[in-house]
């Protein structure tokens, strides 16, 4: 019985998981598959470095096409990062008819679709489970599990650092720095944790959510991102006394064969599903017209999580492998880009501003909305420390983002308006 | 392009989803599947019922053959229910080498491994995603999703019944018997609510799930299971008061490759995923070695929910038809079954006694509990309004259940103890 031969390219956190994996868990796989798995080599960057996982020395190079050329590799498992390199190696590795699995959530939300024409086009798989969310398997639960249903909206918790952060924020009062401090030093936040608290990384998981929901190539530009390091501590306390939890959400969302992909801080009900998803873990909810409500659970990162997801990966190519049918499971998109524009985002809004203290101002401030056909369900009017100004909190009824945005600006030019000190929209009460 | 046919067995709730979703959702499947899918006969008991979805009568049969061995007809779509008769028209149909979809749990739950075996033999498929959990693909999820783990423990919500009589009963503090009219009158609890609320529906589901996610033949006989008719108003207002939520809940978990499947009320912590779970809604907990901790939420029944369980089962099938591949998927068992004895099962446990109230009471009782090298988690003591007693509510340290049922043998010779009032098993806090 022929062993099926690995070539991994990274052994980094994620690709030492799959080695563990992959040693600790033969016994399983083989049931499974039919041989055993074995890893031939393994690009790294440095041959001396030790290692967090026992390996033979002689699998290690520092060399791309000991991976990618090998003829004796069947599967190349890229879990080294990097995007313009990186889809170099994939690309050649398809060319020569390597099976594909990849973490790799920038590439894919940059590349997907080519790489996946060229997977087709070679008559191989390329898998990339492991790129969203982690360990939870929601791009199988989207493609094969919701597979007969129309997806018209996912919300995601998609970035454990954010959601860490507005855990702790939200709990304990702290502010964001402190916060910020505390999960780097836990090893929750990279030392520039840019990517993650500016949603960038959320944005990309959104944009291969997007593209498998909706049949539709959503690329990254698409997204339209907003980072969760203008959050203040008032704002939590105003959610927390309306009965809001704050969450950075990605949203996804369809109607009318158009589609809306952003990330933002929202604010969720405390009792949507989403809402007690807490600390590093990341969550997938998904609505489907005829499934209704779904949500999927788990970790969002880490080593053995990561590795679970891409090693479940390599089982699906490895069985297509000896029924002869890999390159058969990508679908081309069915429908066209079509982006909903400013007037077609519906969403109910927070709005926190400081206004003069005189009479009438909440009667104007309502009347604007008014005029623009927005009602509320939530206002808060407090006096603050700040003499002669008052605080108003709205929360508005579902309203289109460009009416919203119209509404902000004529706010500005009120005289008798201080400051717009806060916006956020508020999902999970409509869910459709 | 020629269509691929299906034959209906039923037309009740489910099967009117699956005509619903084949017809709204047919651009979606044959983008999937590469050519349309029609709908060629259905069996029905009664031909001149009026239905729920608009048919033509021509497709209507009462007799099975003309599904069973119709030779148009290329999938069997089995939703009406019933065992013995269904075992034998499905076993019918795989040897006309049809692909099978089943939403039936009693069926699976019962002549499963039988039925899977006759599909392989025959190169056909048999699909059953719907049978546990409704629209949550969560059986997709074990075999594809976490094919390379190591699942320790499962805990289901899987009776969508149970689970909406004690939200109610929880939040309403009302009586078990007056919700259970109230969910009958919304149509959540059936006339006979027997199945549901004596916890036989969720053992079926259970054994489902321990078949797939241990890789063992675990039977309905395996399971052991309590209902929920004995929980009392005191139990839930203990258990809110001590930080849980009682639930009912399945557990499947495995040690030293024994398992043990059982369902029973339990409590979690406020805060396990599990716990905000409510109404009618499903959830299945996962726990595996390297993924830890990760969640399937969603409606665990109703006609479309169901129905898109179905025919996701059925788009699959259909992927495989056309690469010639059907048959290949279902694996057989890797392990012989061993089921843990009860001095192997471990757990935490509430216990609710009625004492005479006399010095020196709880101090023997907690000696009894240390004999057996018993710890608690939680100790009560209160005055209750018969005279001369009191009430203790303990939570113990994980024990065995052996040594908690060696020690209630005790406490009910001891003459100072009154009554054993309730005992239950508290999950989720050592979630391995």
């Amino acid at each position: 019985m022929k062993a099926i031969s690995i070539g991994l390219l990274g052994l980094g956190t994620v690709g030492s998981g799959v080695v563990q994996i992959i040693e600790s868990h033969q016994d399983k796989l083989m049931h499974q598959i039919g041989c055993p798995i074995q890893i031939k080599k393994i690009l790294v960057n440095d041959l001396t470095k030790e290692r967090a996982v026992h390996i033979d020395r002689n699998m290690l190079t520092d060399n791309p096409e000991d991976v990618i050329y090998n003829p004796e590799v069947d599967v190349v498992i890229e879990v080294m990062g990097g995007i313009e390199k990186t889809r170099e190696y994939l690309l050649q590795a398809l060319k020569n008819k390597k099976q594909v699995i990849t973490a790799n959530k920038d590439l894919m939300a940059l590349y997907g679709p080519e790489l996946l024409e060229v997977a087709t086009e070679n008559g191989c798989d390329l898998f990339y489970e492991a790129s969203v969310a982690g360990g939870i398997p929601i791009l199988r639960g989207l493609v094969d599990g919701l597979s007969s249903d129309r997806i018209t909206k996912m919300m995601g918790i998609v970035n454990g650092t954010t959601n860490f952060i507005l855990t702790k924020m939200s709990k304990d009062g702290s502010a964001y720095e402190d916060v910020l401090k505390e999960a780097q030093d836990l090893g929750f936040a990279e030392s520039d944790p840019t990517a993650d608290v500016e949603g960038l990384d959320a944005a990309r998981k959104m944009a291969i959510l997007a593209t498998l929901g909706f049949s539709m190539n959503v690329g990254l530009e698409d997204v339209s991102v907003e980072g969760i390091t203008k959050i203040s501590e008032e704002d939590l306390a105003y959610s927390k006394k309306l009965g809001y939890t704050m969450k950075l959400i990605g949203v996804a969302s369809r109607s009318n064969d158009k589609v809306e992909v952003s990330v933002q801080p929202s604010l969720l009900p405390e009792t949507h599903p989403l809402a007690s998803v807490n600390n590093e873990y990341n969550a997938v909810y998904v609505y489907g017209e005829a499934v209704g409500e779904t949500m999927f659970y788990g970790p969002g990162a880490g080593s053995l999580p990561t590795a679970t997801a891409v090693v479940s990966d390599l089982v699906v190519a490895l069985k297509n492998m000896r029924l002869g049918v890999n390159g058969r499971s990508a679908i081309a998109p069915q429908y066209p880009k079509a982006l909903k524009g400013p007037e077609e985002i519906q969403a109910k809004f927070f709005i926190r501003l400081h206004v003069k203290d005189e009479v009438g101002v909440l009667a104007r401030i309502t009347n604007l909305f008014a005029e623009y056909g927005v009602g509320f369900d939530k206002i808060l009017q407090l006096p603050i420390d700040d003499k002669g100004a008052s605080e108003i909190v709205l929360v508005t009824h579902t309203a289109s983002m460009a009416a919203f945005e119209q509404i902000q600006q004529q706010l500005n030019d009120y005289e008798m308006v201080k400051e717009i000190k806060s916006t956020y929209r508020v999902e999970g009460e409509n869910t459709k």
